[in-house]
């Protein structure tokens, strides 16, 4: 491969695709064109190149469980199979890059692609994209993580500006692309379609450049969303390399015009050449060869299985143990398992609920019954005369381009499941959807409800795995289902207006809210029942150095079957000097456990599972003080907790004319000789108890900056003393815990 | 007067205070000093200019209700006498120019300076400021309405950043000043200190000269809160005038060095120095009056029980007609009435609400026992032996300078209501406070609860006044009582960090956030019991233009009292580009009808009443479409509906290549002609049906810009066709409710 010897021409047109998911390839330089493919729970290979008619076929492939389910697994081996699969699969459909996984952050339920997003949570998206991103490149074949950055929602998702601030950007919406391009390097990094406080992130050089690659050390290839570039020049400049798809030699056009004026330096070109150059190394094999679909399809219903959420169970409902089973509602024939759009795979096969289970059934010595459709009335007569009903619902076509305006499931499915609930002996109602539902108007109702989510091709399979327990359910929910969606916390900045969507709720997404606000929701983040019953003991943290600790807990299988369990690790703090988020979610492992088994668990917390954005100095900082460490059932059950001080970052805490009396007073460091200073020149009875008896006046001046403060009581201080005290204070460093101002208490 | 004898430093020198207080004056230029007091409920003239020993003592004032309370009455003519009252007093203090009113909107309940503003709503800020400042100025006195803008904390207020989207600026931070500035031409208007959108105001050109000057006309003087001024030169450019206080000369200095060195224009100076010389003609009478204490502490009672808010009621068990009755509380003979800081006045007298209660008992032949202090033991012992028990608690201090951490109310006293309400037969509490408190934890407990906020210094009569019937309660909740902080809009983006304060609530302020997300609170916005009984009937909407209505209404006083009524008309809509609140209140008045009465009162609604702030077009907008006229109890409980539909404005919604393809063919105007040329090509028996064929795909497709849907399916559409479309589109003017997107339902 020798890309000097093409021609600036050549070389314009390599960062373009050639045509809809090729690279251009230039044999006589040794480059070859490699293919890429959609993904990210399937390869989708189109079979022709023609949309006159529409997105065509692609060819089968395997639909593995979305990304909605992997995100439940909280198993990054879960994400690692899948990612290994698709490798092959991609492999034997000559796909040399799969364009996923996507770890955007669900800041909304309504987003219409959030089944193709892991979690509400950054540590969830960011492990478990990384174990998936590992795995496919293990197999020759190259990630694109996406989409980047702050695609949460798909209304005018072509022009909309996220305006977001940095810390929160840094907080919840780029560590899991952070983690996953340090941990897992990804062949490429996909720009997202949005403008990002104001700026097209095809063309935002902070993100693409200054973020990517100058801070996270990236070095691979940044490729455009299809369609997403909107200034090719402007675009490249900012470190986008490759355009995708073709453009027919337009841009390429722009781009040799902007080096033959002047405008642009041809190292610039040079520096994406090199990159696309690179990335086709991974390989200009034209062949497409086979895979194992009988054995993909069975590893698509093991993860499926893994990645289902028991919500309720009472009175253990499940797993079914009844001889004659009723179940209900269409989609338990003609199931949802995946979302539309660029992800949408063409199955090899499809597992039918309603098949699956009757073959259990029939294993078991059971019998089903079936009423398809919706209606009450037919549901309910099926379900009178069974000991058990199985009602099937969930939305309806959820898909990329557009976002959901409601959380209701179908009217006629409410009905259903009411109707159904209040003949049957028992309701179990088994969800399939890609963003979360309301469970409101029939949850109290049911006996036990099984969200489903989308499962991909197999997910029948899977689902009846779980309802008869030759599964033990181990999922747990990465994002809150809420009561309402006015609860949300994004709802009242969702989608946002006149081009803006202003992100007012900041790092508070999520559980993060619900929990700083203690509002109640339907089920917390990281909830999740098992058929078997798991305790936690012997929380033991120890602190391992200024901004490190561990922490170790015992995980017992209290139960009678084996099963796995997800220990949630959490971080709650107040000190510092900005607001956190009541606790977050800092570690997790997945556990497999025979009944009665007891195993330790240990977690490593580095600095940043306490650190917090600082945007005064423009980097993390651990702030010293106290932590508590939490492990969680889920977000807001904590069923063991310890405590622990950090020394945290040494700071400078410079004073100025500008900072106020009150921060003054506070120095750790200065402040009591500044304190003393003020009643120096009082007589000694005075002095004594100057602050005492100015306690109202002291509290109302906290705020004022010294600039005005001195001018309200001229030669209270004199200049050489204030200048001698900020001296000291701009060269001798604090913890950060000791600057916080006291609170007013007048 | 003449200021061109005036030299460049006597002008420069003219823009600063002289000292404290005054304006410097110029006799040989026949330019007068003028005397600037601070207000707003009470007129605080210092006795000496000397600061050392903290704030020095002011000449004696009647200390009215501060705005909290006069909030509360919802009646133009309550602001009105207090104005005029403060006039006469100005007037005999030698005060020219009072600082007030303060109409900043109560953005969070803990904002320690709320007892000095009026409403959470900017109708009611507005319309009472300005009746406020008419009456003031009436009397020769000079106001000033402050703080302009988007000072709504105290927390680091010298230096945080409001970071505030112009739509809510529009809409709530700023229209109460915009009505005080256009209704009633204050001499004044004081910046605040705080930055907005990283600006400090001082030196904020658009705020202080684009919006305040062009925008709403006005011809007066901006004048510094004391001690904001920044950069004098800055601000002086972008249009402060006078700087207060006086900075001994420094900041002249800077001035004349500006224009000096040519950095400025000497015509800048010229312009602030004739608006301050304008100010000057207010007097420069040294003489100091005398006013009638007895009648003004009088008129401050009846004024104040104007502005009670009796929240609870149960089974009438007020006005008091019981012959024992228990006073308990510190509160009631050391009553809270007014706030600390700048506001705090020297009250001429101060009523002890306990003898106040007794006088009006002993009339009654009723006998008053008093528990001090907050022992919950010793109030039950009182409580118990008396018919009925009245606790005063409240707030601690609240002051200028600080904000609150929380809605509580001190233990003890919670403590005490808990006791006294469990010993007493019957129980009314009666509060003094200036911001909200949770009334957590007694609320149910207790029979009647009676909001005095801080009623000034004949609150105590005035409470007595409600308390017997001699006054029948007419106040209004200005404010919404939540359940929980936590609960409150502002709550997880207050008081800021590192510098900035992030407005990510938007519009949706105090009862707008409430109303919209349907989250419960305590009291409504607006709620407020009687002694009577009000029936509102007969509601007729009828549209007067394009974007104008009247609304007439029949109010009844069904009861057996004479009282005031508020009537409140809020107006809902759907409609436009962007989301609205719930409801807003776009009109209210206060009636006094007799038993029996009835009346008949009707508001006419301009444009204004309909309107948004559109930030595409920069301007207001009123959207064509449905609006719902609501006749209210509170911003909660609607009595009376009727649904109008209006015209709005038209609108040019311009097609471009960034169009989204949803946008094109909703297109009321080119939209059917787009949709046809899409299928012109086809056979028939395609076209025929080709929309609901594709109906996902075009779901999809309908946030792509049309740039990239002709590239996805390029000779779809001919150039020329679409440039013929654009054309018109350029215009062809469209109602704006036509150009809305339909919702997708895919």
């Amino acid at each position: 491969m020798d890309t000097t010897k093409l021609t600036l021409e050549q070389k314009a047109e390599l960062l373009s695709g050639q045509g809809q998911w090729r690279t251009h390839g230039y044999p006589e330089a040794g480059l070859g064109s490699i293919f890429l493919g959609d993904g990210p729970h399937g390869v989708r290979r189109e079979v022709v190149e023609d949309y006159s008619k529409g997105i065509p076929e692609s060819v089968p492939a395997t639909c593995f469980p979305p990304a909605v389910a992997i995100g439940s697994s909280w198993d990054p081996e879960v994400a690692g199979r899948l990612g290994a699969a698709l490798g092959r699969e991609a492999r034997a459909a000559g796909v040399h890059l799969l364009l996923g996984p996507g770890v955007n952050i669900k800041r909304s339920p309504l987003c219409g692609r959030n089944f193709e997003y892991f979690s509400e949570d950054p540590l969830v998206s960011g492990v478990l994209g990384s174990a998936y991103v590992r795995a496919l490149q293990n197999e020759g074949v190259g990630a694109s993580v996406k989409h980047f950055a702050a695609n949460n929602q798909e209304t005018d998702r072509m022009r909309i500006s996220a305006d977001v601030d940095e810390r929160t950007l840094r907080e919840i919406y780029f560590p899991a692309f952070e983690r996953v391009v340090t941990e897992a390097h990804p062949a490429t990094v996909m720009c997202s379609y949005n403008r990002l406080n104001g700026v097209y992130t095809s063309q935002h050089r902070w993100l693409l450049t200054d973020v990517l690659r100058t801070e996270w050390g990236y070095t691979g290839t940044v490729i455009s969303d299809w369609g997403a570039v909107v200034n090719r020049v402007a675009a490249l400049v900012a470190g986008l390399d490759l355009e995708m798809p073709g453009t027919g030699g337009h841009s390429a056009q722009k781009i040799v015009d902007a080096v033959r004026s002047g405008r642009i330096e041809e190292s610039i070109v040079d520096r994406s050449v090199a990159r696309v150059a690179e990335l086709a190394r991974l390989g200009n094999d034209e062949e497409q060869g086979t895979f194992d679909a009988p054995a993909h399809h069975a590893l698509a219903r093991k993860l499926a299985a893994d990645c289902v959420v028991l919500l309720k169970n009472d009175n253990a409902v499940l797993p079914l143990e009844e001889t004659t089973i009723a179940v209900i509602g269409e989609l338990a024939v003609t199931p949802r398992y995946q979302g539309d759009g660029s992800s949408r795979v063409n199955s090899t096969a499809v597992d039918i609920p309603l098949e699956e289970i009757t073959a259990l059934a029939g294993e078991r010595g059971a019998t089903v019954g079936h009423a398809r459709g919706y209606s009450p009335a037919d549901a309910a007569d099926v379900a009178r005369q069974a000991d058990v009903a199985v009602v099937f619902a969930g939305t309806a076509i959820e898909a990329e381009g557009y976002d959901r305006t409601s959380l209701a499931l179908p009217a006629e499915q409410v009905e259903t499941i009411r109707a159904v609930a209040a003949a049957a002996a028992r309701t179990v109602v088994v969800l399939s959807n890609g963003g979360v539902v309301s469970l409101e108007g029939w949850h109290d109702d049911v006996d036990a409800i099984v969200e489903g989510w989308l499962l991909g091709q197999a997910g029948g399979g899977a689902l009846a795995d779980v309802l008869f327990g030759v599964v033990n359910p181990s999922g747990r929910l990465a994002e809150t289902i809420p009561l309402r969606l006015e609860d949300t916390p994004s709802h009242i900045n969702f989608p946002g207006e006149a081009g803006h969507v202003r992100y007012g709720e900041g790092v508070l997404v999520g559980y993060r809210y619900y929990e700083t606000v203690g509002r109640e929701v339907r089920y917390p983040f990281g909830h999740g029942l098992s058929y078997t019953r798991f305790e936690v003991s012997d929380l033991a943290v120890a602190v391992t150095g200024p901004d490190t600790a561990t922490a170790t807990v015992r995980v017992t299988n209290a139960g009678t079957r084996s099963g796995k369990h997800v220990v949630q690790l959490y971080v709650a703090t107040t000190t510092g000097e900005v607001r956190r988020p009541e606790r977050e979610l800092r570690a997790f492992r997945k556990v497999f456990l025979d009944a009665g088994q007891s195993i330790e668990v240990t977690f490593d917390l580095d600095r940043r599972a306490f650190a917090y954005w600082d945007v005064t100095t423009w980097g993390w900082v651990v702030a010293g003080g106290a932590y508590r460490i939490q492990i969680g059932e889920s977000a807001s059950t904590i069923v063991a907790e310890d405590g622990i001080s950090l020394t945290g970052d040494p700071v400078v805490r410079e004073l100025t004319m500008e900072s106020t009396f009150g921060e003054w007073s506070a120095h750790p460091v200065v402040g009591a000789e500044f304190r003393q200073s003020m009643t120096r020149n009082l007589p000694a009875e005075q002095s004594a108890d100057f602050e005492k008896a100015n306690q109202d006046g002291l509290a109302m001046a906290a705020n004022l900056p010294m600039r005005l403060f001195t001018r309200q009581a001229p030669g209270l201080f004199s200049e050489d003393t204030l200048e001698h005290l900020m001296k000291i204070s701009r060269t001798v460093p604090v913890s950060q815990d000791e600057v916080r101002l006291p609170e007013v208490n007048a």
